[in-house]
């Protein structure tokens, strides 16, 4: 069985790790001064954010984690968090660059979690349960390092359905026999589309509203 | 030796994960209003609190979890978090429901814990913590995501207290040579009784008077 | 190849593990009344800062933990929280041995994780990783279930700065061909010492500062 042997590319996998570097960098910048977070408190949520999906869907799945299996992991996560905290300065106001970032990560995550529990065995609705929390996981070890109310359980559950309708997609395509590569991005692509469209029609960028307001 | 061997059956694990998820859910509605917990949040409450004592037992104990070998104890988590949500409404002042669900599913949760850290070959003593770990994880991880104080560091150790018991009780007639159906049933039940005569005497619900306080 | 032979000797782990259920004790003992941390809140966390870095470590490494390998981890922290709280009373206000014992306690953490990592055939770069989150695993765990913000986000990354330091010099040396334990307890001193003299000048107890200032 093919299955078995499917593994996720390591160009894609520090894709999604840069990505959410990046975008946990951003995030965390924004909070500079309200709970002090020094320099490398923003990098280290940088790296939690560029690694914490994969690991916890490591971690779920009882493998050594992926991040450990090389160099280049922990090397893209801290450089991207360095990435993000430069271009905290300058784009500030432009709120728009993390959502884009946001909705990506979360798909990237989604699609490769999904992808590697189907190819270790798991069955359907556990694996669509693997996709969610490698989705969502960086977020909530985000907020719980940084000692705030866990953002998914609060008004934006967004995130998570989201996240769900990528994985269920990806795993109905994968039973009707479709290949993981295409399977896989049409999940990805069904979740970054629906966070996006989620802030276009001002459903939501719940977590930012909530922490701008306290 | 056959305790390699042994394993605790699907429709015993399955009746863990139902009653956990419908008392999650219970205890979650009691919430709504104050802190914003919409009905997904309630859902995924309940849910946490019906598989988190399985999951944390078993990333101990390194293994697979056993909610991602099938299908069914997502299903079932999630069905029992349904029903604890139409429940909620009509029995919002029947505590004492709760009370009883709460001892059942921390005296299930405790003795599978503890005989599968045993089948596994782990020694009494870190057997015993397993399965206190097991009992308690899913309020540990429900209060970590909500953001509450952990209950079972402040106040209320009788939790912590009565599973303790129970574990014991169990590696204990286990090392007489007990099988594991009796010896997990006693400290099954002796776990749920701490807790329900600690409830009827008013040593406790010291979680749900906490919440309630504030 | 010997690396995969090596194994950390279990004194050396149980010294670790005595060492940081002492300091957690008496590092707990200091909030009582505050919190409301009653005796077995405090015996509990003195445990957790005995046995959370290894549990870490080990749960990063995907091995079972070495704490459910045998009695004695188990034995050792609770005992060792104990003395912890039989201490606490008499040298409440003797804060440098807290900051002795914490300095060793995270030195040891370190070392022995980075050298676990490595035996286990983990690459240089995350093994600096697992030996950091194994130093200072126990006290982000600490924070976590009191509800504390997380110290090392905060003012005082420089127990991560430590960490790291005596990890990254650990691998430099284990690199060049030095034995582990040589290269071990370069590490664990490096760490160790820097923590010691970040104390001596004021850079830091960022931690005890910022607990005692609510």
């Amino acid at each position: 069985m093919t299955d078995q042997l499917f593994t996720i590319p390591l160009w894609a996998d520090l894709t999604a790790v840069g990505l959410g570097g990046v975008q946990g960098a951003l995030f965390a910048s924004g909070f500079r001064g309200q709970r002090r977070l020094d320099l490398l408190g923003v990098a280290l949520i940088g790296t939690v954010m560029g690694l914490g999906g994969g690991l916890i869907r490591d971690l779920l799945l009882a493998v050594r984690p992926s991040m450990l299996s090389n160099n280049w992991y922990l090397i893209t996560a801290v450089a991207a968090a360095l990435v993000g905290m430069l271009l905290a300065g300058p784009l500030r106001r432009v709120n728009s660059l993390i959502v884009v970032l946001d909705a990506l990560v979360i798909g990237l995550f989604g699609a490769f979690g999904t992808v590697k529990a189907l190819a270790l065995g798991v069955p359907l609705v556990p694996a669509v349960f693997v996709g969610i929390c490698a989705a969502v996981g960086g977020g909530i070890l985000r907020d719980v390092i940084m000692g705030l109310p866990v953002a998914i359980m609060h008004v934006g559950s967004l995130y998570a359905v989201a996240a769900g309708a990528g994985c269920v997609l990806l795993v109905v395509l994968h039973a009707f026999g479709i290949d993981y590569i295409v399977s896989g991005f049409a999940g990805f692509a069904l979740t970054a589309v629906i966070r996006i469209l989620a802030v276009v029609f001002d459903l939501s960028l719940p977590e930012q509203r909530m922490l701008y307001r306290r």
